[in-house]
């Protein structure tokens, strides 16, 4: 079976009767809608790169379950060198598109649901692993993309999902039938769900005998009946719909997506079932799929700090000030905040290990050291950006105003021609350019991207507090105490 | 005469001829469009305040021109006490707004230029100061906004401003005549522009002789013939123009404005020039206005500060995690970063001393040192407060979607019904306000609001590196060698 | 009665009979011990300055209970105006010594005692607060240095005063005689002790009921029977007993002390006590002592910081790399971070206010944040100084290397001789003013003075965590959410 | 021919003739001195760990000139896998001595001449890889330490080489043999060159042809004719001359080094050069070099970190305190940033890759990131540290005290056990452990190992600035800037 190319994995998704929700009404053609486009552009782009020869190279990856060729984003990683591809493929990606890909998800979830299968079955004697190959290699060979959907809305924090006034905040399973469960809830901040052709469901926390119900792993196809999705709006999300909007959008072709996917008593049927009630089960599936998306962060952000930092580069140059050590001193401390990001990025892939099902697992402290660290560098590297970008950025005419030749000058001027002639810089710069690159950091900064360059830096994959304990986890205290005593001239008792 | 009420001044713009542009056109009744109006609103609430019993001990001061009890905004700061009040004053107004006043730029370009022109006069005999002071008089008077309008768009940053291939990138004389001189050119960023009554223009940098013609101060009303104004767009703008808005808004009455003011041959009455041609001031003034203006952030940013501070409270109160250690040490982190940006403003005003003129300005190296802080800790009280909002803040549906009783579920469920249900959180949270406070956050973190609690706090009264200019000149580097030497015994020759 | 000149402070030293121990002996002659003289020479400095006309417009304040001139460091605080001034004369001090100057602590117990005292009195009908005034005009009239003594060892931590195993890791009452208590415990971490005339004792942490016995504030002279004093290693402690020392010193002439005072069943008669048992208002005297002394670090530590600046320029000069953009950019970094912390100690002077007893207390919030960055900025000015510095500071022969005729070269050179040529930089330094700076650096950054200025900075006054709870407690968190639901269209229940 | 113990390490120092001198003396029998042995049981701790069972895996390789097992710090790295176990190797004995090992210069001067003379030779057909490989061969068979010299003491910083007064602060050719040179000059900050065998000597700086006499690389064996070192003075270093020091210490085995190395006309024969006067290569040579020493602070810090961390939570835990939220998060916090330090280690290693003399080296880009990093971490380690430890840390008795038998109480009490009981804390904890831990704490952030764990971090391996010109250079700031291009639709001219 032959990859997609992009276009064609955008016709792929008019086939599907997937149900989008936005502003109160169902989007009927969702895949055109411009507001939705964007999101749609980026994941067409993990396609087309696996076409291109230059990129083919980490793009494409040998099934270890067929040993057919197919995208990387399918991928069981079975090496530390599949491990760093995958980190290199994210960045270069990230570089393309300086938005979310939204692949990643899937991707994650395939590795985590691969290994903690494999260890359910070794307990309980259930099948599961077996039954997520199956649907691994239907994945495969199509070259479908998925959407790994962890995060319930959760309800009152202070309880457990069994505690919870209304079940609903965490999915579960409302019926048990012969040949499935019918399952109830929701997943909130779903990136890409709309986008993907299944979902792979996933507990969002560890879980106790209690919360048997909601200990719960399984593919479903996304127009499944009684799925659906109610689309996130975003900063700017509107800017979109303006009519001949060019420069003003910052980023035209690629954007990201979240939306709130709806699980209104589906069926699913045994063979898409990957985990049920084995609760004790469900911390390590949680702590594996975050573990490679606290990996994944390492790349995808950084590709696009790359970007941000050639825009601020070049919105310096058409200022007239690149030369100026204060602005060069910024580019660095961006470049360096960027390659540490990257950094563990790397050292959690280099420094992996294989499961007992035989994939490979990222270094779990080091990868959510790698993901603390990205809840703090792009807020740091979108600040410098803007301070050399300057104030323009947010005060600047409109794109409508730059190309208006309303008259509004005594000598017959027009708005645009004022706008130009005013906001320009030098000769060998055309305004219009200058303006392109502040609208990107603008979009990066504030608008749109921000989105996923900020926030979803800092929440995706779990909030900072979620690391910071994976972190004091993995410390080995216990170890770290035992040097300071030998050192210290201190009994081990 | 009477101060005005925010109705009054509301009214008072209507009488105005003043020429907005956007989107390519021109705006002709700008005072109720609703992009415009929360800005208006604004500065409004100065008016309102100093009605307020509450408030009017801050709002009210005693003119030292006329003795006349006027509005704070106009008045001449005649003590430190009086530096100290401006302060709180802007902090309280930031606590009501939780958005730029406007009226900042007016009262701290009152206050440099009422010093600086006693001091021109005092070197050429020229009559600017008392020329000035007639001006201030009609202000106090009849309650008025200006505008205090200091940066040029400055096109090549390399060049000064007669060396530029487009002279126009910096405001000049174009013709002198004898009643007075028609000027040229345009002010960026122009915070509450549209909204005031009046414009003071000053030089943006310092000059040198051969700038002659670009060290221009004075003072011009806002719909002068040949004065127009192009309106600058921001993040989510539009949202306030979709109907029945209000949640989704997160501040519905208040919001920030800048634009782009151009001076297309304005002329300018001899009685309103305040500067022309003494160039060794321009430079005086800039640093005297920016000082005062750099004072401001120390309160109204602060102010901004407090409201997110609630708000983020709030968010985890309604989450269930309010008692989470590490989100009440995320409270702590950002309460104690924004008081370290209101000492330094109170600093700078305790510390102020008396210019030639009589007037107290703040002490310059403290002002700096609370703008450069100001540069830094919103960005970081922004991200804590995305922090503990959740990742929900940027994926969570439309008002629209929340108010939608299109039915969706197969139990005969609305989507609205759906939406409240599955994001609410405990019975005593009403869904509503959780998403109001969250639309809050992100419009402070993401949208409009950004621009003035982010990139405003920044760039406004001057970028980074001009506060770091400042604080090397100020810093007495001779003296602290001489200490250094005493103590490391080294003699000092 | 006149005020003492810094050589008649020394000589009224020899006259206690002060027992301190070090290296396991008693020191008879401590007031000429080469370790102790220069904490000596510190304290006489706030005597000198006093004399000095330069300053004691700083120095010299007039008693609220006598009218008579006295030294600031035995006033109570009647204005705002005094608080500031308390803080400049630190900072000044800071400046002239390099190291903490030990005599602020009593300064600040007195204006904690004394509206603690009156408030105890109105409550109880004590008669503490006059006690406690005529203490005070003893001390103010012979100008004394007095210890303001809080922090208990405290044993467990995890255990109040009463709960712990060993009740003498916090002072407590032991006996009860007519004419007065035995008391027993000891005091850790005590600046200028053994330098002290008396000794000012107050509780450490806010108590409960069954605590009782430990809730006290007493006075007592320094050479008390069964009072002796520990003195505290620090770090290069005994480079100052190395023969002919100067250099290597850093700081030759000034230095600060920590010593543990113990009590050995000491009697205290009734007049000299000032707290007894009225534990509700344990916390109270805690709060104020340790608000006033959270004041002080934003005036003492910013004169350290200012020559430690100028040293780094000095060394960057000697260099010849002072007009690296780097450095010079560096500098400004140190000083705005310095100047941020004095802000924060005028802002909380300047927005002081008036207890029940008429003397002014600094605002308790400001005076928190004022220390918290106290805890972090000195390490980040100092790292800076290390960049400045550079390797050599750490890594250069000693004194007595570049002083050595001892011959080593073929050509007949000196060990000297090749010290001096080989670190020399250019002809217009001299070799030892570079070796000179870099001691007074490694002095600050790891010597013994690094003691006062890192580590004291962290923990003098109450740990970071101690002024985070104060932060929390006085931020307002209800106001600021009540901000928050107006601006957001939340009703207030 | 076997590898050497740590033992017989010792010993053939002592058949060295090495000239050390000390405070004005030449140090006769240098390898007993208690200053300097422990900066050699370091070394010998790299020869241990080499014959320990459970970590040969790390410290022996074989060596790719002769097949021979050798100690991984004269290896000849032939793979990223070798970049990593270097990295590792370098925590671990972090890990065991929580000092400077001072043997990596010598393993990283080796990789960085054997890459750079294969490509002079290549240009110049010269035989300079043959010479090194012949010289490598001898240091791999007999084991031998090494010191790679690089930092000249560079007299007037804004001056090149042969600009300078004095020409002798840059090691230079002062005259040609036949059969050698002999050079002159010093180099400054030689850490472990007392220590051994055998020094690399090699250019500081990049270098024109008019500094050809500078442009020197050769061999020496430490105790050369001409050849001798100055001892460098250290933080707290005479407390090691205290009779019967254990606890004050902190580390009592273990510590680092630092000399001034003087080269008095010492003659190299023509095979020990390495190159002369191929002034190009100068600036590979130090990017080499300089790069994987910067690889190596990835390791050697990372492992010192972890002790502290534990000795922090050691303290915490004595204290009674390890259970508050505050302290378990600084405890996060520095595993944090040690970890982010080890990323880069490990990450610049995998992505390392092959020269064209078939050794591997790191990623440039990604090894200066690394020593950004420990530029700033190590340092906010440190902090944590402080803050954990308490105040205590430098304020309380000397040992002697803690052991002195001096009765001094009341009731027959000695000095020693006043300091034991009162500064006691819970009955399991022993006094003296934790003195132990707090005098360790108090060496690393203060003392003799803090020379090495904070100003070492800083300017080891070059200040930041130097990492910081290399980042700008390796930052591809072009390809960057085209891919801002292409997002926002700029066309790439």
């Amino acid at each position: 079976m032959a990859l997609m190319t992009g276009a064609e994995y955008i016709e792929s998704l008019r086939k599907l009767n997937t149900k989008v929700y936005m502003f109160g009404e169902r989007i009927e053609n969702w895949v055109d809608h411009p507001m939705i486009r964007p999101s749609i552009n980026c994941v067409a782009a993990t396609y087309d790169a696996a076409a291109d020869a230059a990129e083919s190279g980490l793009m494409i990856a040998t099934s270890n379950l067929t040993g057919h060729k197919i995208n990387r984003f399918s991928n069981i990683h079975m090496s530390t060198d599949d491990l760093c591809k995958k980190v290199k493929m994210q960045r270069m990606l990230g570089q393309k598109t300086a938005s979310c890909f939204q692949r990643c998800v899937g991707m994650d979830s395939f590795n985590a649901v691969y290994s903690t299968t494999f260890e359910i079955d070794e307990k309980y004697g259930t099948d599961y692993h077996e039954r997520f190959k199956k649907f691994l290699i239907m994945v495969q060979d199509n070259d479908l993309t998925v959407d790994g959907a962890m995060t319930d809305p959760k309800g009152d924090r202070s309880k457990s999902p069994s505690q919870q006034a209304n079940p609903d905040v965490f999915v579960h399973v409302k019926e048990v039938r012969e040949d499935g469960i019918v399952v109830r809830g929701a997943k909130a901040h779903q990136t890409g769900s709309v986008n993907s052709h299944w979902h792979i469901f996933m507990p969002t926390i560890a879980m106790k005998p209690e919360d048997k119900d909601f200990a719960l792993c399984f593919a479903c196809p996304s127009d499944a009946d009684g799925l659906f999705m109610v689309y996130g709006r975003q900063s700017c999300d509107t800017r979109k719909l303006e009519e001949g909007a060019d420069i003003d959008l910052g980023n035209k072709q690629f954007g990201g997506q979240e939306a709130l996917v709806i699980l209104d008593d589906v069926f699913i049927p045994n063979e898409y079932i990957f985990m049920n009630g084995e609760t004790e089960f469900a911390g390590m599936l949680v702590e594996r799929f975050a573990g490679y998306h606290r990996q994944s962060y390492g790349g995808c952000k950084v590709g696009v700090g790359d970007v941000i930092i050639g825009a601020a580069a070049l919105a310096a140059e058409y200022n007239g000030c690149e030369k100026a050590s204060a602005v060069k001193d910024k580019l660095v401390e961006m470049t360096h905040l960027n390659e540490t990001m990257y950094c563990c990025g790397i050292a959690c892939s280099a420094d992996g290990h294989a499961t007992k099902a035989g994939n490979y697992e990222i270094n779990l402290l080091e990868a959510n050291v790698c993901k603390q660290n990205v809840t703090r560098f792009p807020y740091e590297i979108a600040r410098l950006a803007e301070d050399i970008a300057g104030g323009l950025m947010v005060t600047m005419p409109s794109e409508k105003d730059f190309k208006s030749d309303l008259v509004v000058g005594k000598n017959g001027e027009t708005l645009g021609e004022f706008c130009t002639s005013l906001l320009g810089t030098k000769p060998e710069v055309d305004t219009m350019d200058r303006m392109r690159i502040l609208r990107f950091l603008e979009n990066i900064c504030l608008g749109s991207s921000a989105v996923g360059y900020r926030t979803e830096s800092l929440h995706g994959a779990g909030s900072p507090q979620a690391q910071r304990i994976m972190i004091a986890r993995q410390g080995n205290m216990e170890g770290k105490q035992k040097l300071a005593k030998k050192i210290a001239g201190i009994e081990d008792k």
